[in-house]
């Protein structure tokens, strides 16, 4: 098998899921017990905290521990809208459309900033958005369908000009792209377990200090009140390790998987009547989207697995929802274009042999379906 | 180390724990990506699904999976209240406590139905407070301080009576007690993975066929558009196995727990002016709860801890609140009895040796503690 679905999910990295399994079967204290037991797992979740924060430049006390990307995005939307106007975007994941859509029921002004050809969206578009009533904005570190990264730093000096809460969802940027949430003057960060090679259900939402919000999950109060429920301390300990590996090995993951990716899409697009979408030089290092014309990617995907490769159309997430890419139609890409895009992630346990099978294979199978595609007669395949 | 806050949280069991393992660092696949990987942790999810239902005689499409016991409540709470009046009781975990002061801020009308000195909560205390405008009632099955079982059937056929949704958080009985939702006429009832020796930020809600929720986490449309977020396919696994554990030794544990716990219960009321607290009959098997007057809760729990021994004062999760027992108080304890009271907590892996040797050193730490008490004139001891 050769994954290359690193932006779906993972594999968690051995020394994570060893990191892990003492704090299951020996120290299985509840972290708010006042025994040995509870001490425990509270230093372990408290360590882990700290490996998060430094992976994004915070401070340990500004890191607010959640189930995953998901519940981060939902907590810093529903957690910071104070009515008002919230602006996103159009390309955004649905765990920040989904929670904008709400806010707009509840009344909320919520704007979407449309992405260029590219995915890109730009600085002047938010500054025209912003009025005296916005309150919160909400814009996607590094796409996860199409792998474009937009200039945050830009986006957030904006907002702190303006006074206005700044939040983005870097599930798929941290591990492969440094991050200093100080340097980068944003006030609110989503982080996913695993997708840098953690367990899924652990995640976190930086909230820098002073930043107030309400919490989505009421209860026992655990995380200062703002995250009710025992905490996932084997999950969070996994995070944790998983966050101090991807900071050690940041510059040669990212090296490594930007040039599994490049050689990927060298040959990939020696394919005819195949293109690359997202920006070309401002992406996320790890994942390259393709459109093949004349193929159905859903085909492609099935075909893909038979030969024992794992690819997708697009967000993993959407597959409940069975609609064309929102992110894609955003863009101005074409029904057929949006129908023919696959999505290629290559991750840190990909070898160059793997790639260049992928390729043969990708190649093979696209030749395979245009065969018998109702629009062969239509293109120059 | 002798572990005996089994409430607060328990170890998981080694078979649990295997379980879990190939889904760390094998099937790591996204539970909604088509390809194989994805496929196999669909597979894994569903399995789980079905190995929660039957546990407590639910159909699997009516399990809807969650980060744990405390989300199962919130959803409950914040999904199904829809206006009108909200009952519930005093003796409730603040999962349920605070989303109904939530509800209550938002303009509901919470009621809260106080228990007797035992901590039972009178069906006829509901019927006389079931309004037309009543929508949604919520009483724990189970408490997790004074081990008070209430009379869920009998409440819950009030409820239904009425056209009234009706909610149970069973967390501390799931495993202990045989559960049956058809039988005991629920419309929705929580559970949570690691009080039943299965991982920490897994649990579920049952949700009766037919009963519509709003979802709290909002996003990519997971477990049918109720629960967004990716998976947490290892901890689910887990979660899984670990019913079906419970379900296959259901009877046999409850009966070692009820053993070892009555076996404590004689030897610690041979203690001088102690008592034992909640219902005598009408209890979870594996719980007891003392007030020893006289002698700090806190100083007891820290004596213990010193002798090896794990035990709590109540609830863990309000170690953040630092309050006095809201569910002593509503039992009409004085701050005095509240002060001098000890929570104890068997499990499967307790045995007969452990609980001996508990009661010794409780015995020996009361007296300790009495001698420097400066309540000792007041008493006999």
């Amino acid at each position: 098998m050769i994954y290359l679905d690193n932006a779906a999910s993972t594999r968690v990295h051995p020394d994570v899921a060893e990191s892990m399994v003492p704090y299951m079967a020996e120290q299985y204290g509840n972290p708010s017990s006042i025994h040995r037991h509870g001490r425990l797992a509270r230093k372990a979740v408290e360590r882990a905290r700290r490996q998060v924060a430094l992976l994004i430049g915070a401070d340990p006390s500004e890191i607010l521990l959640t189930s995953g990307g998901t519940e981060s995005n939902n907590t810093a939307l529903l957690g910071a809208a104070s009515g008002g106007r919230v602006i996103t975007t159009s390309i955004e994941h649905d765990a920040v459309l989904e929670p904008c859509r709400r806010l707009a029921r509840d009344g909320l002004d919520v704007v979407y900033l449309v992405p260029d050809r590219l995915g890109m969206i730009h600085p002047k578009d938010l500054e025209k958005s912003i009025t005296d009533e916005t309150r919160l904005v909400s814009v996607m570190f590094g796409n996860n369908e199409v792998g474009t990264i937009q200039p945050i730093a830009d986006l957030a000096r904006i907002c702190r000009s303006h006074g206005v809460l700044f939040h983005t969802d870097a599930v798929q940027v941290a591990g492969k792209v440094p991050i200093n949430v100080g340097d980068l003057k944003v006030d609110m960060l989503s982080l996913s377990s695993h997708k840098l090679y953690g367990p899924k259900g652990a995640g976190a939402l930086y909230v820098r200090g002073g930043v107030k919000l309400n919490p989505v999950i009421l209860g026992g109060g655990q995380e200062s009140g703002m995250r009710s429920g025992t905490e996932n301390v084997a999950g969070i300990v996994g995070f944790g390790r998983a966050c101090e590996i991807a900071q050690e090995n940041l510059n040669e993951n990212a090296l490594h998987m930007k040039n599994l990716r490049d050689e990927l899409v060298r040959q990939v697009l020696e394919i005819p009547e195949s293109a690359l979408n997202g920006h070309p030089e401002f992406r996320l290092p790890n994942s390259a989207h393709f459109t093949f014309l004349g193929v159905n990617g859903e085909d492609l995907i099935i075909k893909l697995d038979e030969h024992g490769i794992a690819a997708s159309t697009g967000s993993a997430c959407s597959v409940h929802t069975q609609k064309a890419s929102h992110v894609l139609q955003a863009m101005g890409f074409s029904l057929e274009q949006i129908t023919g895009s696959l999505r290629m992630t290559v991750g840190i346990f990909n070898t160059r042999e793997e790639i260049s099978q992928a390729a043969v294979v990708l190649g093979r199978v696209v030749t395979e379906l245009r065969a018998v595609s109702p629009f062969r007669e239509k293109y120059s395949f």
